[in-house]
């Protein structure tokens, strides 16, 4: 099924559609892709990694809406809400905002608590106030913890977290789960792995190319680049989420979205960034095989049960990523 | 294993123990104990639940030092922890402090959000200020969620709580699961089935014994009665869990502490009750078989882990209601 037989699907349905973190890379190319499909979208994002320039296109569309707030004011999320509202019912609401500098949240552990948690708690609590019952969540592989070579499953066992960001995404998980016993009507939560595209605000590509411009003729990587994962493209990542938006019916719908295959190792994007940008650059690595503490140096994606309910990305994530660093070249070119 | 021999080892090991929510019904049971072992004791209390009569024993005793304040303010909390030390390091925290009114926590998420999951962020950033490298802590079951008759095993996949309460002891386990990797030695993880016994606060006998005081002729229990849990006697726990805290020694030592039995009914529960008052009280049952939205109305405890490290309690589920039921009553009728 493509994009064009989802379009027709959705429109039956006459979504209305609130995104969190909507000037974010997955939010920006959301959005358009339901806006393509006819579909009513507002948005929210706090512009703290997300920017106006990313949602120019967006913003001169009368379908879209946005507001610039930050989640955790829960009052000003509802009154948003309530203005959003004035033309049409949201009917559902997909929450994509969170910190996205894994990081900057394991020195300071407040960082992921706010906006990768209480974000997800500020928008539980406004969907419950405005009788809201369908939520999709942007959940991650971190999740998991480090379970080394072992492919992760949706139903692995032990969750076991070595980071913050994938402590307050499995927090959020949590939350979500509660909220459908008492108030949601179905809940879509999607496991993310490395997902990479445009418009790059962050990730190993976005920090290849800019340390590339900066200095051509060196690239010092984080950890051993033999760190190995999985890697998705941004569009199919969006056709991925809709398509189980459609078609996965448990009400608590948790998916790992990703690449059938064994993933590429840093070395691979190292050495394919300085490729395409015609240099010669000393790749520099290193040492062990965690780029920083909190790192899971090495993952493997079951996309089996994704797979059984019928979708499956065309690109491997070896293609993923050379098309991911043609076009983050090309944006950071024109800046 | 019995406590004497425990205490010996303990006592070795000169451990100096922060007990958060050292006033409630496990706080005061697990600071005796301790005490008792020759262990020195500092607690901390926002007695909301807790109260200062629960530990009038504790505070005569030279060893045991008390502050009462709120968990999530954390800035207080570190003054108390600086303050503790004065005369020794603390070597370790027992983390027990949580909302123990489920009910409430469904009906306003803010309750759990707060008391159950900030008051452990607010722990592990006071651990990390200070150094302090262990922690036990208690979670509990509703991490679960409903799994029908299928025994919950400590690697059972799929953790979906039903309850903010659950919700937010998972999400405390998540960030622990991350401390560990960045700043924690080894954190041992609890997961409670009911725990009865004195001094009662809250929890199905206590609530029972209360509502005969007021209406001798009538019980109304809430769902039909057919709920049939696992329950254990806090003296057990207590001891099952300074067992493990010595025994268990992977870095993230998650265990199931219960009975090895199916569990007993709230309908078995309301009888034993009525009868050990020496009534003859009307037992009125509601409908269906959940007591409340995010009651988890039957659940099977696998503690095959839990005797593998060679313990398990000496009373079944039926035993520890029965013996429970006599102290509540003892307890109640001082009043």
């Amino acid at each position: 099924m493509n994009l064009n037989q989802l379009s027709c699907q959705i429109e039956v349905k006459r979504m209305h559609v609130l995104i969190t973190g909507v000037a974010g890379f997955v939010g920006v190319n959301l959005a358009k892709t339901l806006l393509g499909m006819g579909s009513r979208v507002c948005g929210v994002d706090n512009l703290s990694r997300g920017c106006i320039e990313n949602m120019s296109d967006l913003l001169s569309d009368p379908m879209f809406s946005f507001k610039e707030l930050d989640l955790c004011e829960t009052d000003k999320l509802l009154q948003a809400c309530k203005d959003f509202q004035a033309t049409e019912s949201i009917t559902e609401v997909w929450h994509l905002a969170a910190n996205s500098d894994i990081l900057a949240g394991i020195e300071d552990a407040s960082v992921d608590l706010r906006d990768t948690f209480m974000s997800t708690h500020s928008v539980i609590e406004v969907m419950k106030l405005l009788g809201i019952k369908y939520l999709a969540f942007s959940s991650s592989s971190a999740v998991y913890g480090d379970h080394g070579i072992n492919a992760l499953c949706e139903d692995t066992s032990s969750l076991l977290p070595i980071s913050n960001y994938g402590a307050m995404k499995l927090a959020s998980e949590a939350a979500i789960s509660a909220a459908v016993e008492s108030h949601f009507n179905q809940a879509w939560i999607f496991r993310f792995p490395n997902v990479v595209g445009v418009p790059a605000t962050h990730g190993v590509i976005f920090d290849f190319v800019r340390k590339l411009q900066l200095n051509p003729g060196e690239l010092r990587v984080l950890g051993d680049g033999s760190q190995k994962k999985s890697y998705l493209h941004v569009d199919e990542l969006v056709e991925g989420m809709l398509f189980l938006r459609l078609h996965a019916t448990e009400k608590r719908a948790i998916y790992n979205i990703g690449a059938a295959d064994e993933g590429v190792t840093v070395k691979f994007i190292a050495e394919q960034t300085v490729d395409a940008l015609g240099l010669t650059a000393d790749i520099k690595f290193g040492e062990g095989n965690k780029g920083w503490v909190g790192d899971v140096p090495r993952f493997v994606y079951s996309t089996d049960k994704l797979k059984k309910v019928g979708w499956c990305p065309k690109l491997n994530s070896s293609q993923a990523v050379k098309k991911a660093i043609t076009q983050v070249i090309e944006q950071e070119s024109r800046k």
